[in-house]
């Protein structure tokens, strides 16, 4: 499955218990297919998106025997979920393929909203930044960001306390585009640490306001420390685009 | 004023009784005015957009003594202001200016979305078509809309029953363009009959679907007569774009 949602209302894709009781993606997405089978479904997403991400394009797999064609079911959940969730897309796959193992790489869109006044119509979409930013300086310093690297830097700290396992990942695009009065920063590579695409569009917002510079990247890479980094922007401005697979599924 | 504000949770821009009890736009801007400046305000609004029709470009007046920066004024402004109402901006005009009276034209965009499935991040945007629709006979029934005409049968029936005002407006542009998953239909024009938009949407989408010729959009207009024209699309579709001003303000 593809699938397109709003965050806003959900506590991240993963089920997990909320004390504001709101409920996950993936809740409402199993819900709604063990209504359509008639027999409980779990589903296994591609991104553990955060509470208020959003997604154009989170990939699900899921196990469950239905006799009618793929779209009916699609059809059917569709007909099942609240408004803020959609199946774009549902096929039968290989029972090889997996959606978090056999991900190849992702594609994270922050959307940064850079004008004197914040927007009414896109306010759930993007991150509101007054001060003009300089994308030619935030695109140096994402120049030192693209490649292979320990990413240590931009994970929530929490994440590290159990500690053993890599923290060094590969960043494929790291693009920063201004359109109309949205700068988009897109992160491309192939997979990321928790908070990591918040937390390094918090370090270029940084950089595109002048308070750091772009050469000051590899120290804060080298460093390892979240401390160094910038502080990560709020949810509402990110988006996972696509996720990428190789070969046949 | 321009004003820009998402009409999902208001029953539309002029301040009257909702018995659902939800806000109007006029009086939460109204409201923040009045906070600011110490006194009661009344906004006079150029376009008085329905329930859960958007805008982008809203224009107001009002009349206030005010002893600091309009810049200043417009921050204290937004600063009270729920989220889903930004003024985008907020200059001194002269005391002949009128918002309403005085605006020479409106850009109205009907946004449909058309797409198998319904998309979740835009739902609040736009009105979703399923099939495809076949845009260029939408534009060649446009054609026949554009310029002078009685638009007596895309008006709201209930509005007609006092009739003695003309229901004879100018279209000077009435265009119909596919973008990505989107149609926009976008109509400038002098001033606009109550529901007129969304109605003439109603029938060109009618159009596209095939269920309509192009040829019979004169007839139509001929009729005079609701009855002959198509239903009105959904309010959430629409967003008043810009309107516009001649000469010195």
């Amino acid at each position: 499955m593809t699938i397109e949602y709003d965050g806003t209302d959900y506590h991240g894709w993963q089920r997990q218990p909320d004390p504001e009781g709101r409920p996950t993606v993936q809740g409402a997405v199993e819900t709604a297919l063990a209504r359509v089978v008639g027999r409980p479904v779990r589903v296994q997403g591609a991104s553990r998106t955060d509470a208020g991400v959003h997604a154009l394009g989170q990939v699900a797999h899921f196990e469950a025997s239905w006799p009618r064609t793929p779209r009916a079911l699609q059809k059917g959940v569709n007909a099942l979920l609240p408004l803020d969730v959609v199946v774009r897309e549902l096929s039968e796959v290989s029972p090889a393929f997996h959606a978090r193992f056999g991900a190849r790489g992702k594609w994270y869109r922050y959307t940064l909203r850079n004008t004197p006044h914040p927007g009414a119509l896109d306010r759930d979409r993007v991150h509101w930044v007054k001060r003009v930013l300089d994308t030619a300086r935030m695109r140096e310093a994402a120049g030192h960001l693209l490649g292979t690297h320990d990413f240590r830097c931009f994970q929530k700290e929490a994440a590290l306390a159990g500690g053993t396992r890599s923290t060094v990942r590969t960043i494929h695009r790291l693009d920063v585009v201004r359109r109309g009065p949205y700068v988009h920063i897109d992160a491309v590579g192939d997979a990321f640490l928790y908070h990591m695409v918040r937390a390094m569009a918090g370090t270029l917002v940084q950089v595109g306001l002048g308070l750091r510079a772009p050469g000051e990247l590899p120290g804060i890479l080298a460093s390892g420390l979240r401390s160094r980094s910038g502080a990560n922007l709020p949810a509402r401005g990110l988006c996972l685009m696509a996720v990428h697979y190789e070969g046949p599924q």
